[in-house]
Order: structure tokens, then sequence, then C-alpha cells
């Protein structure tokens, strides 16, 4: 069975502008290719586990700093209105995943029209890999 | 102006069963009445704070164990086959605030569906606030 989460960590996939950030539990990326949006990155932890519930103490204690300070370098690097965080329980990705969204400017306020918006057929946000690859770059630069 | 989150945190409002979780930075309780999903947690940081971004160390430090171990309770409380955790940037509540949404049995598969139907005007899951208090309960009862 194939696991994108897994795929990812042993870089048998590689994300638009490789790993940005890494440590004991966790590695964060940008979403892979095709890509429905610049600066949309993804967190996972590195053991292939399927519920938030079931992460170790170990995985709990980084998740709030490495969530944090994620969210504060998206947001800065790429001028983002707002960020949202969501972990949506695996479908069809059952390794654990956090998702980091960012609102750009221009694009339509609140969490649904954004989401619903970037996941539609219409991939109005769709950009090159170049463009991803900048965007990790860029939060790379402003990681704290 | 009216923040929800500061008015559960100073007791202004009182959700369904009261606070399930509570330590120096985080509070987690049953969403607000009228209720559109029995076990639709919020946890809320006790400082008004918009962005997750902005989070200090200290409360950083405590959400990743408050988060994992709200899951765990809650998936085993009710039996959920998911557990949906989403910060979705605050709007329209702009004091950050991470859903935690079950997915309970015969609801349908996806985070999207679960999402989109809790949240439409149909309202399918709405149920009273004392079938609320019971998951509060439940949750409380099972956490470790």
């Amino acid at each position: 069975v194939t696991c994108l989460g897994c795929d990812v960590i042993a870089g048998r996939v590689r994300p638009p502008g490789g790993v940005i950030h890494e440590d004991e539990h966790w590695l964060l990326a940008h979403s892979v290719s095709p890509v429905l949006l610049r600066g949309w990155l993804v967190l996972v932890p590195k053991r292939h586990v399927e519920d938030v519930g079931a992460l170790t103490p170990q995985e709990a204690a980084t998740l709030g700093p490495v969530t944090t300070t994620a969210a504060a370098a998206l947001q800065a690097a790429l001028a983002a209105e707002r960020i949202y965080v969501c972990s949506l329980g695996g479908e069809p990705h059952l390794h654990v995943h956090f998702h980091f969204i960012p609102r750009l400017s221009g694009m339509p306020r609140g969490a649904w029209r954004v989401l619903a918006t970037m996941w539609s057929e219409e991939r109005p946000w769709a950009c090159a890999d170049e463009e991803a690859e900048t965007a990790a770059e860029a939060v790379r630069q402003a990681w704290r």
C-alpha cells in the first residue's frame, strides 16, 4: 500500500522546494505537485500514524511549537491575511497530516470559501512547481 | 466588541456541559448552543489572540498535548471513526479556536462532506443541548 506521507518522508516523493523544516518527529514541506495553491504546506509526523489521538507524548510535545512557527513563517513569507490549519482526518490519505493554507491577498474571505475553491475542479490558484519552490524558500527564510 | 471565545472563558457564555478541560493556557468545551453535532468540541487559548502564528511559546508547548488528548478522548467517548481538527482562521470568530469534529457512525466518509453537511442549512445532525451535555461528560470521563 502506498502512503504519500511515508513517501515524502522517505524521499520517494519530493515536494516542490524540498523539506522546509524537519525535526525528530515532524516534517514540513510544500504540498506536492500538481500544486493547487502556492504556500499550501503540509506537516506530517515521521512515524506512520493515522489518528491525531494516537500521537505519542513526544510527538505531541513538538506539535504545537512547529505549528505556531510554521504558521508565523508562512504568514510572514507570503504576507498572508489568514492561515488555516486543518487535519482533515485522513481521507484519502490516512497518515496524519496538517494542512497550512494561506489566505493570500485577493482570495475570498472565509475559510470555507477558500478551501472549497482550492479543492474545486476549477483550480483557480493552481501554479507551476517553480512558484511553490519559491514559496517554500520564502518560508524557510522566514523561519524563526 | 463581543468575542465568543472570551465570553466562554469569562463564563458569560456556558457551553453545554460546561468546561471539559482547562489548564493555564487552554480551555476545551463543547460547541455552544444551538448545537449542530453532538461531540463537536472547541479548544481556545485563554488569551485573546487572533493568529495561530502569534501563540506564545508557553501556549504552543501545551497545544499539542491537549490536542492529542482531546482527540483521543473524543474518539473513545463517542466511538468516532475519525476526528477532524481544524483552525479555520477566525472567520467570523477571530479568537483562535480549534474545532474537534467527530465523524460518528453513519455519517458520510470524507472530511469535506462532514463539515459541509454540518454547516449546511439543513443541519441534519442538530441536537438538543442535553445530548451535547452527555457527550461533554463522556469526553470528560474518557480524558487520560
